[in-house]
């Protein structure tokens, strides 16, 4: 294997940005556990970057995928990858193309997330989808993008797994009502989740009260649904309400197909 | 009111520290929205350091607990807070002393933490426990410690509203135990909470698998308690896993008392 030259590491570097990113179709996935997700997954990995330590503990998986491991020192690591300190496993993966809109398979549940700009809000959402069987997530346009760093790294390996799509939400959720989906808008002061009647194949949509979304989804009589506040907390984080609802979806409306 | 000295700043950025908080009995609470519910509450405040304009926005609630403004320039302002930037509002609280122990009352639901070290997982708890109405919560004695400013930060309030209590767990839990409050380790791999028999006055125990607790829980019989996954992900994470269970616990047990 050819050695790593400066320019490569600058390259790998570039990829900290999201223009980067965009323009490379490349995106950076790090740390053990997500690499070896990745090297478990049928992502693509164009290279990766280690210690030699790390590069022990990913050979095995990075050989079955063909994907050329170089081995750096510490600190030309440690200047590599996004992580505060500890950067050690850096892989470069490639982006793939957004899947075309399709409407929701008979017994899907979709989530659809508006507005959700925290990153470890989005890769929260993630897990939380790949947990209760959601294999697809639209996200509106403003959503954080999903190969940023910290989405990767909190989504746990679940972003190789469930299909996110960014779209212009309003008008796509507009197609699934026409096609008789159900959709259901979380907002904890709507209806009881545990009360409403929940039916498949729905989009649930989460997220920011931007945009004016909501009146569009009242247009188009999406259902409100909440999860009751005996407490008195303002309000559940975006993940949060998610969590509690796709697990009353779960539980009353089976696994998803 | 006399001007703010170097010394007095210096002992307030001294409060971003742990060592500091301890032995001042004092810790911060930041930002409008986590100041506000601080005056809305009824810990005490010591002092308010702000901007012009956050003064202004602090002005009714800090005079009607009687709590001291001083309006400093931006870029004191900025240095002054823990927040990467954006610091514009900066409150003293008073340490609580911690309260005795107590076994959970009839009819109560009581969140047992176990190594919970991230602080937006602890904040994020303290938020899913006041929205679900458990008032009270029970950490091991590592778990991070409340008055850390991202706890304070994540906890959007609820801290003020949830009572905390560092513990030794295991030991706590086998007088519970004792006294016949039933007991639920949070584990992905137990039983389904939509299946299992929900009682309370309960202690539901949620976190890492560190310090054995785990197996003092089953000696004590303790019922293993999971949402069951249909999809692929790993885990889900504690705030996540908590907010299921907790909306579980809610929908067939009730208001906790």
């Amino acid at each position: 294997m050819p050695p790593v030259s400066q320019s490569d590491l600058k390259r790998v570097r570039a990829l900290h940005q999201k223009k980067a990113r965009v323009e490379a179709g490349r995106f950076l996935v790090q740390g053990r556990k997500v690499v070896a997700e990745l090297l478990a997954s049928t992502w693509d990995v164009e290279a990766i970057y280690a210690t030699e330590d790390a590069a022990r503990f990913v050979a095995d998986a990075a050989r079955a995928r063909r994907a050329p491991v170089n081995v750096l020192p510490a600190h030309e690591l440690e200047r590599l990858g996004t992580f505060e300190k500890g950067n050690e496993l850096v892989a470069v993966a490639v982006s793939r193309e957004q899947a075309k809109f399709r409407l929701p398979a008979p017994g899907e549940l979709v989530l659809a997330l508006d507005g959700v700009h925290d990153p470890r809000n989005l890769g929260g959402l993630l897990r939380i989808a790949d947990w209760f069987g959601v294999k697809r997530v639209m996200c509106s346009q403003d959503c954080i993008e999903v190969t940023n760093p910290k989405v990767v790294q909190s989504a746990m390996g679940s972003m190789f797994r469930v299909q996110v799509r960014y779209a212009q939400l309003a008008a796509e959720l507009s197609e699934c009502a026409a096609a008789g989906v159900a959709l259901y808008l979380a907002d904890m002061g709507g209806t009881s989740v545990y009360d409403a009647a929940l039916t498949r194949p729905a989009v649930l949509v989460l997220g920011s009260e931007s945009h004016g979304l909501s009146d569009v989804l009242r247009a188009l009589s999406a259902e409100v649904l909440g999860v009751p506040r005996v407490g008195r907390a303002e309000s559940l984080n975006v993940a949060m309400a998610a969590s509690a609802l796709c697990s009353e979806f779960a539980r009353r409306t089976g696994a998803p197909k």
